[in-house]
């Protein structure tokens, strides 16, 4: 299918100013160019363009603002330290975004064009990925639906577009810092049969309650339990999490509500070519304090595109609190970290096929 | 509280010509002015206006877009056969407003100027009201999050906004049609501790591919079950649902999952004034089934705003087909609508206080 690009192009008149990259601030600022393209029921996905990142019009009607028919993803281009840019997975990004648009009635993307859509933009808008280790340009792939009617039924209009953000690093001195969590009991997030395994806007508009009330007691994220026991661990806050228990590896099994992370999928693959045993299975929160309890707890880590790999230093359920690793960065977290900037950053050879350079 | 209206008003230029009331699609014409309000951090609610319908512009960045932090309501203005222009019970669609806010991190809005907004908005548009019995003129309120931030936290920027639609009669010959309904078991629409008992989209984008598929099987509507069990019945498509037993009424009991519907509320009302036994209360599927096999199963409505009372001649669950009352709308489906649209068009004396006159 390789064939001349469909895609037009505006020139934007003037570029922005680009952020100091020592102080910016996640998801505020966006980049001169954005990708975007138009479906409707009698033409297909029409009208792929890239041009400058301006505001969109719509009706008032939309389906989106009533009815949330929307997807989307999050996933990130660095700069190597030879000066190379590259994607992070694209292709499993795309994919995931396309199970997505199944789950919710949204007709499917040209896996192809999405990929050239995405590596012509970034590659047009190199100059905004910052330069400093831990930096990336954030890239956001979404589809809206927009067709101006109030009935429910699938939209019969969408757009889909490309956004990006230039962000600064998650760990300011380099350091990974434990973040204190909240594992939650009165609300949730997700059940089985539910929209819990795909990225759609109302999974994160349910969980903003939860987090604000952890925030409030001084926790930074929530972990979630699923939705019919309110028993079984499911995810962090909007990562996916592992434990480190007798020098084994644990996550949570893929069950129809838990998202299928890409930096989980990665960390899967490097802890099994470690040769480290690694189960993704049930695993409840009970258990989970009991083996706490016996001191087999050794590190607990959330994994998503945001941090990579976040070390957790507090986990607190009902009357108990539990301190992992006496608050400290466990050895385990901090060589997947490595591993995973390795990638990232071209500081290790790309023995998965996870980096496509532009 | 009185005081001089705070809202401002922008002239139409040219006015639409109202659509034909016989052919009315629901939820596809809009009327010529809506209201707008905005928020941000510092100044609350502000700039209140009523103007021409027309689209709204908005940064591809807006947190509605990305992670649904959003609300509606639906209610219904109508024209009275004495003329008068009324809309029922704003006052308890504006509280429901309000709860699905709180629950959605969203700023409260001050009661008393969305009822304001509300009543000064139809009043101007009161010519769009159709005339004919059956006809109305929907009104959908709605809040969207609208900071440009691709961070999970509350949004500090929102628009709150009233557009109006004029629909035609939900019977087109003025007889209640039942309707098919198939039982979904895969599939789940809301989980207790989440966000099924506020109006929130991402319920309806999560509950369409159920409906797309039971449309496919030539059924109607969804009947969704608890999240937890698949077991508890809790309501139909978007509406709430009532099983005559044995000469008594029987709905499901809000228990945190289940949308608190107005009409819901009305028919409970009108059933306790009738002095007739009505029962909230968790009801099984099987329990429904053994008491269909029994014969005792004599009628099964839906209630919600679109259709008012909407009569339901057939349930399948797994392999068992359940035909009500013959497949025709039972007695009292049809004097509950008969109440119900009495109270609507100023047929029957407004005992409880549920109509307010423009």
């Amino acid at each position: 299918m390789n064939q001349v690009s469909k895609i037009d192009f505006i020139k934007a008149e003037k570029l922005k100013e680009k952020p100091d990259p020592d102080t910016l601030q996640f998801g505020k600022n966006f980049t001169d160019y954005m990708f975007m393209m138009d479906f409707d029921g009698e033409n297909g996905w029409v009208n792929p363009i890239i041009k400058p990142f301006e505001s969109i019009t719509l009706s008032p009607a939309s389906f989106v603002f009533h009815y949330g028919q929307a997807v989307f993803e999050g996933l990130k281009a660095y700069k190597t330290i030879d000066e190379r840019s590259v994607i992070f997975r694209p292709e499993k990004h795309i994919a995931r975004l396309n199970a997505s648009c199944k789950r919710l009635c949204i007709p499917p993307l040209d896996s192809e064009l999405v990929l050239e859509a995405l590596t012509t933009l970034v590659e047009l808008e190199k100059d905004w990925i910052p330069e400093k280790e831990g930096t990336s340009l954030y890239i956001r792939p979404f589809v809206i639906s927009t067709e101006p009617y109030l009935g429910v039924r699938p939209s019969h209009h969408y757009k889909f577009m490309i956004i990006l953000s230039p962000v600064g690093a998650y760990y300011s001195d380099g350091q990974l810092n434990p973040v204190k969590i909240y594992v939650e009991d009165e609300y949730v997030r997700a059940v089985k049969g539910g929209v819990g395994h795909v990225k759609t806007p109302g999974n994160y508009a349910a969980s903003i309650l939860a987090q604000e009330r952890a925030n409030e007691v001084g926790y930074e994220q929530v972990l979630w339990l699923d939705g019919k026991e309110n028993k079984y661990i499911e995810e962090v806050g909007s990562m996916n999490i592992f434990f480190k228990i007798n020098g084994e590896i644990y996550t949570p099994k893929l069950n129809g509500s838990i998202l299928p992370g890409v930096t989980r999928d990665s960390v899967i693959q490097i802890v099994h070519d470690w040769g480290i045993p690694l189960h993704e299975e049930l695993i409840s929160i009970d258990d989970l304090y009991e083996t706490y309890q016996k001191g087999q707890l050794e590190e607990v880590f959330g994994t998503g595109t945001a941090a990579t790999i976040s070390p957790v230093g507090e986990l607190k359920w009902e009357e108990h609190v539990m301190t992992i690793n006496h608050f400290e960065t466990g050895e385990f977290a901090k060589k997947l970290y490595e591993t995973m900037t390795g990638f990232h950053y071209g500081k290790i050879e790309d023995k998965f096929g996870w980096i496509k350079e532009l």
